[in-house]
């Protein structure tokens, strides 16, 4: 078969799983922004009939045969979108065809009634009660993994879902080095005498007028509302559609502005990319496909982060959110604003952390879920391990489960090996935004003119316009010169909070 | 095969396409309400996709197999719920397999294309544009009703799409003698000296006290908001996505006040149908869907008309409007109000049609399409046609075609034979709320209590919780005691009229 012609082939089936998995996705966002509460049966009717039939399709053994006829043809050869749309959807298809339908349904059924007996759990705070059902999702996960039967460790091919091609033992190397650094510059926050003020954020914000902020902001960020929504929800989050149609959800807290802001910024640098990807040319191929979670993750938190927690950014805004919220804002000095913000103290809550003691956080989980996996760890040992790495890690005893190993949906979900993308995202943010910097000598000045696309259109070009072309590992070689390090992230923190804390 | 198991083999490949079709409800009603409008493009994939998949798993062989198994079994007799599914999924696969796809195919990209002309056409009130268009949409329909291969003239096996049993003789026979004596109580209503001042519903109506105005008529007649929406768009309509989830939409018109709220009744109407089907037990059955369009305008059409214009509606809810709306009904009297929201004047356009002229519109176009359909009227000759016809009924000449026969979508849309399900709907509802009364005798002093609960359960007990179990004109007999008349509606008109006019 003439390459170009099952090259088409191949695009058209993606395509229409792709398509339904979109349906999914706006089924998704429905249940949680609008649908009414007693429609939730006849959803989740509708979204497994759709799951299913993704998988089908996209399992389809014409997919095998094309993917075949293409692998070492001229399509597959050199870094150009076809030849990564082969790779990728090799990679898929065999771990999509390699899964028994027995154990995909096993685990979707035990998810979903573990995260209720997980809700009770936590709400008793009764880690015995999760307990059989955190052995039985890792009994399934085991096996999942080894249907894969990637070489390495099992708990590779679980990262491999979310974070495809990384490797447990590179992640941990670098995440050992963060955890040194991390409690090491989180000393000399502790021992600082100067602290911020926390209250300087504390006020009463009008959600309604909150909204009308976000939206001038991330309107700023270069979302495009002609192609996107802002909703309210309980939890925030971002569905990237198709072409044209990128939805993200925050929630506002009335006593505190960042909180739904920062939230929004987040979220909205997820719809960057979504919207930055060529998904009106390729739509369901990888390469219009974000390249993993961690660096979809370093897309929001570019935005929340390194600029929505920066001084620079707040040069412009501070006032605007002082028009706006003038009896709560209207004698708050900029640096005391600023200061609350990066208020660095420990919680026993993940996403309650301000973004410091957040990678902490991660650690201690990623180094419970590759014991697990590899069997050094019990589920019934669990608690115990928790706690005693939480005591060593943020110098607090946890006082409960619920605020300790039972906070996450996480597990209960099935989701075991997504908690690393979550500091890979931080990782990347900031040797990316260390590299703008760099390349962009102007970039915090223009930030704190509130011109805010320059950063947009460097990451779009970089990152964003590529879709699944390179892997993580190449495409952070390609856009910051080298490997995944620890030393951006740790350089901007220790800069910020010096400033800060006076150290 | 045993008829149970068949029959559990048949309601689970239907419920199947039902779910597909109710993912495409929701599609629909997103883009209507809240999509962002560069979604489009991806929207109509999505959507032709899924119609697609479900008219394929509709038209599965095994369909028509099952069928065949439990055809002459003991669950195709009598009239059970299951012996209706049967006979009624025959009909539609039978009609279904007895569409090409090819044809369904050309019309769907004829209405698609004809559909931006005719846009185009209306603009510039030019016929000669939407001509060709109406042409192949018509030879297109043709074709279709032939195939369809029902006995009768081809116009019914149009009207069988929409209307399932109905028959153009006797639809006609119905509409005939509306027609007569429609135009000789329009004769009353124009000669008469008092006319009332329709200004009394005109004023100030801030769109979001007129939402919450609505929410609370329709909440009182029964809409469910756990179960359901009410949103704002263009073109009012209403989504019955599935179980506990229905979805209405309105628009407000900022300067009158009955037109958003009669919308939103209309709507809340077929809401109420929607929501008293057993989906929760036969979702995707015939049993748990509505008899025909006809039946479904009825319980619209009964509470925007019967209910929301009489007078002891607003008895109870106009001091409501006058709290909402003081500066505008302050001094507005309830007798003046209620006049100007039954002001008989004849209008070019149908959908600003008041309740008695609506019926002449639907009557013309009626008679028009049926003559397309025989060949007796050429398209070329439907605006000669139209105009003198219009000039007969209304008293009045038609000043252009964007005025006359340019001004609905529904040809160019390829739906000839929908017209005359809204003057069904009229009918019916007139002669469902006329038995109503009878067998309620404090009907209307419930209703001028505001305790629009009788009426609601009525509908619901006899005519939402059968589905499709009876066809209308078998429903009819059955919550009437007789066929389909003219007369309930005349006298129901004749009586209101004959109060606001004085004769």
């Amino acid at each position: 078969m003439d390459p170009k012609t099952a090259y088409d082939e191949l695009a058209k089936l993606t395509r229409e799983a792709a398509l339904l998995g979109s349906v999914g996705e706006l089924l998704e966002w429905d249940q949680h922004s609008v649908m009414p509460p007693a429609g939730a049966g006849h959803r989740s009717d509708q979204i497994s009939l759709l799951a299913g039939m993704r998988h089908k399709r996209f399992t389809d053994p014409r997919v095998g045969e094309l993917l075949s006829a293409l692998e070492g043809s001229r399509l597959s050869l050199g870094d150009t979108p076809e030849a990564a749309d082969i790779k990728e959807l090799r990679c898929a298809y065999d771990k999509a065809v390699k899964l028994p339908g027995r154990l995909v349904e096993e685990l979707a059924k035990a998810a979903s009634l573990a995260q209720e007996e997980w809700v009770a759990a936590r709400r008793e705070s009764d880690f015995s009660k999760f307990l059989p059902w955190l052995e039985k999702i890792l009994k399934l996960t085991r096996e999942k993994a080894k249907a894969y039967g990637l070489p390495g460790e099992p708990y590779d091919a679980l990262l491999d879902d979310f974070e495809p091609g990384a490797k447990s033992a590179e992640v941990s190397a670098v995440f050992s080095a963060l955890r040194e650094d991390l409690i090491k510059l989180l000393d000399k926050v502790r021992g600082s005498s100067r602290q911020p003020d926390a209250s300087a954020v504390e006020g009463d914000f009008d959600p309604v007028v909150q909204k009308l902020f976000a939206e001038s902001v991330i309107g700023a960020m270069g979302f495009d509302f002609d192609s996107g929504r802002l909703d309210t929800t309980a939890h925030p989050f971002c569905v990237g559609i198709g072409a044209g149609d990128t939805r993200i959800l925050t929630r506002y807290n009335p006593k505190r502005l960042p909180n739904g802001l920062l939230a929004a910024m987040h979220e909205a640098g997820h719809a960057l990319y979504e919207m930055g990807l060529d998904k009106q040319n390729r739509f369901g191929l990888p390469s219009a496909e974000a390249v993993s979670l961690g660096i979809h993750e370093s897309q929001s938190r570019i935005w929340e982060n390194q600029v929505g927690r920066s001084r620079a950014f707040w040069e412009h805004f501070f006032p605007q959110a002082q028009r706006l919220f003038r009896s709560s804002l209207g004698k708050v000095k900029l640096d005391d604003f600023y200061g609350a913000i990066n208020e660095v103290k420990p919680s026993y809550i993940r996403v309650e952390a301000n973004e410091a003691y957040y990678n902490l956080h991660i650690l201690l989980r990623f180094e419970l879920e590759r014991a697990l996996l590899s069997g050094d760890l019990k589920p019934a040992e669990v608690p115990v391990e928790w706690n005693t790495r939480f005591k060593k890690y943020f110098g607090v005893a946890v006082d409960k489960d619920s605020n300790g190993c039972l906070q996450d949906v996480h597990w209960a979900a099935g989701l075991i090996g997504y908690f690393p993308t979550y500091t890979l995202g931080n990782l990347y943010a900031a040797q990316f935004f260390a590299k703008a910097n760099s390349e962009m000598p102007d970039l915090a000045k223009k930030i704190s003119s509130g011109d805010l696309f320059g950063l947009r259109g460097w990451l779009k070009e970089r990152i964003h316009r590529h879709g699944k072309r390179y892997r993580a590992g190449v495409l952070c070689h390609r856009v910051t010169g080298g490997p995944l390090s620890h030393k951006p992230l740790i350089e901007y923190m220790s800069a910020k909070y010096g400033e800060i804390y006076g150290f």
